[in-house]
């Protein structure tokens, strides 16, 4: 039994931008069996999963918008000039990393999913993911 | 230490159907006390958990109903003439799989509280649950 | 390797009611490297992370109304007359734990993310949240 963990970095366009990081977790398992546990650093992004296909981010990003728009005014963006509360509102609904199972050396998913990396900020910004494995 | 994954399988109706899966996962725990992973395969299925009583699950369906619902157009589906836009949707906001702690050989929950699957696609599917353990 | 669970409890005033936890969770962690698993038991609460701040609490709180009003029937409240069915609507939806690594003996987080317990109930309740924790 160990433990590995792992840190991925990425430049994100912001608005709930969906960036696929599946074939980059798949890289850095170093496990046979197991769990991953995959979290991004911050409170303006989240992970989940989806068929990674343009039309249904678009939609996704649609449906986002429709829950928390971007141009919702809120307490926050008022108190600290910053503009970005819809970004929080998204990112704590969704929460910040998923866990998922590992076997035979790979991440189980489906075939039509992918794991992203949703970066709900109003701006670009370098994201750290971090990949923490415990198993053997 | 030890890693324990066995998998589970349901045939679900779709349209975000849920299904309590607790004596299940229970029933296949072999570990006394780490955490399990129980993740549906796919992205078009979610797990949550749910006070299981007809009522309130009629509620849930009508709420993700509201919040995504399965009349309206996407592009997904108006690229790939699947329609199941709105299942994709709602499995990438809700996630693929809850992690819980496990005590004494028993997933942590509250009395009123099951574990389900809840499968958001438009048709019938045979489904499986991975769930994977690492404890001792 | 190792698993240590501890309970935390903390007294709740519903409604999502958003508590910061991270000190709690931080002081109990009792491995250098590996995940923690924090779940709370029931199923009319949530935990998430979120910038801790007056205003974006205001504003989340604002959020799971418009997504769940707590005054708006449902067939769980009519059927078992608690009038709580927004509370599991919010609950489920959200989920009942989350996931993260620990590295260095401390979970990794965002200078502004912090990890909360929200209680969407419709009233004070006295609530544990079970912290799990596997590693070395």
């Amino acid at each position: 039994m160990s433990v590995v963990g792992k840190e991925l970095q990425y430049r994100t366009k912001g608005f709930s931008d969906v960036i696929d990081i599946t074939s980059d977790v798949n890289s850095v398992i170093a496990i046979k069996n197991g769990i991953v546990c995959i979290a991004v650093i911050g409170s303006t992004a989240s992970i989940t999963t989806i068929e990674y296909e343009p039309a249904l981010v678009a939609d996704f990003k649609e449906k986002l918008e429709e829950l928390a728009a971007h141009d919702q005014p809120t307490r926050h963006g008022d108190t600290w000039g910053d503009d970005n509360g819809f970004s929080h509102l998204r990112a704590s609904l969704m929460g910040p990393g998923i866990t998922l199972p590992v076997n035979d050396g790979r991440v189980v998913l489906g075939t039509w999913q992918q794991i992203v990396l949703v970066d709900h900020d109003n701006r670009p910004r370098e994201r750290k993911v971090f990949v923490q494995m415990v198993g053997e």
